[in-house]
């Protein structure tokens, strides 16, 4: 495998930066960094390991996707015991849609890895949910089930599922918090500004105050999403005067 | 949960013959046998639990079938490292098609613990299938992905999974059978009789024999499926001398 390390970054547990970044992403250390090389290796290097086979992360991705689905399943199965096999089926497909994923993907600024001929910019916008998956493919394979649930938990489920709004029962999380500031006669200010520092994907970043004491921040890819990011902070900081008024 | 063990067989660990079936067809202790009586229960019978949540399959049948899917994922995933994502798909929905499901289902007979108010002939050929994947879900929720993944591969994919076969390259094991034997002007029978027994559904067996031997038997709940069994195994018992003729 020495003609890949050649390729990506050097991946070995002591020096290697890939190796560094990879642990930090995760949150556990990788036990064979090689299936997190190969969930970044796109598939324009042509790489092939030793046995011949293709080195790329297209094969993870359909591990990854299986995989995913099946954590979000038993999330859902025991969240919303009330929920019919219908119901389940349609907001795993919010979760785990083409859209959100890149979203997600995105977040995790998980380009930052790729290896690839073509241009990052000439990839198109799913390579960003293609390696997303991918990666909880390399999870899997090199540390089992387990890790691959804790890894879902902590990067989609805890800060991205939220059931009231998947069921469309709220929509944006901003129009609530304007909705009870004006009611409550409180004054509010929404404030957004551009935050990329060293990163490749433009980045905004938006910070909330009511009555002038700063409640929520956020921070993602688009105005819209930070803005909604930092909103759900405010509402679940706000929660119990929201609902007792 | 009292109402329900009267309606459901007892399910005590020392006196329950539910718990013993059980038992029996996981190879395996259950911890907690509400979640396959609850796996088995059709919702003509109109259950609830305690909570007042449905008690019945159908959401069972949801967790199990992604169980069920990334399991058959990851099988793929290691058994065929030279196939692309198209192909594992592809592979992947063979294997877990509503048809197979059904046949998997009937196989293990398990229509005989169902507890249902609507008469079993007339349920439909579905119910196969579906009590099938929500005995995965039972399992994944009573005892976790590995034993989920032990049982996939005890009762689908050891028994069942055939590569060769689900890519079109082996289309019938009796004609491989049949032209081995013509070519090398060896007397075959391939015998196939009614052999219900006490069971629910019909079932027959084969029994093939090769120059007077007995070479291989099979049984299913169809003539074609049980003499393809049979042949294949028949195929595998003579594979060296196949393969080198």
């Amino acid at each position: 495998m020495n003609f890949i390390r050649k390729i990506v970054k050097p991946s070995s547990k002591n020096d290697g930066s890939f190796y560094h970044d990879i642990k930090q992403l995760l949150n556990f250390a990788p036990k064979n960094i090689e299936h997190y090389e190969k969930a970044f290796t796109h598939r324009s290097l042509k790489l092939s390991d030793k046995d011949g086979n293709a080195f790329n992360y297209e094969r993870l991705e359909f591990l990854g996707d299986a995989m995913l689905g099946s954590v979000i399943a038993s999330y859902l199965y025991k969240k919303v015991p009330k929920g019919t096999e219908g119901y389940l089926t349609q907001m795993r497909s919010k979760i785990v849609s083409r859209e959100h994923l890149n979203e997600l993907g995105k977040d995790l600024n998980l380009i930052r890895f790729v290896k690839s001929n073509i241009a990052k910019e000439n990839v198109g916008d799913n390579i960003h949910g293609n390696i997303f998956e991918a990666l909880i493919g390399a999870i899997y394979l090199d540390k089992g089930y387990n890790y691959c649930k804790k890894f879902v938990y902590e990067k989609v489920i805890i800060p991205y599922v939220d059931i009231e709004k998947l069921e469309g029962k709220i929509t944006s999380y901003k129009g609530l918090i304007i909705e009870w500031c004006q009611k409550q006669k409180k004054k509010y200010s929404i404030e957004t500004y551009e935050d990329t520092g060293n990163e490749l994907v433009k980045h905004f970043s938006v910070k909330i105050s009511i009555d002038g004491e700063q409640i929520a921040k956020g921070r993602s890819t688009s105005k819209k999403k930070a803005e909604e990011q930092a909103s759900k902070r405010a509402y679940f900081a706000l929660q119990n005067q929201i609902t007792h008024t």
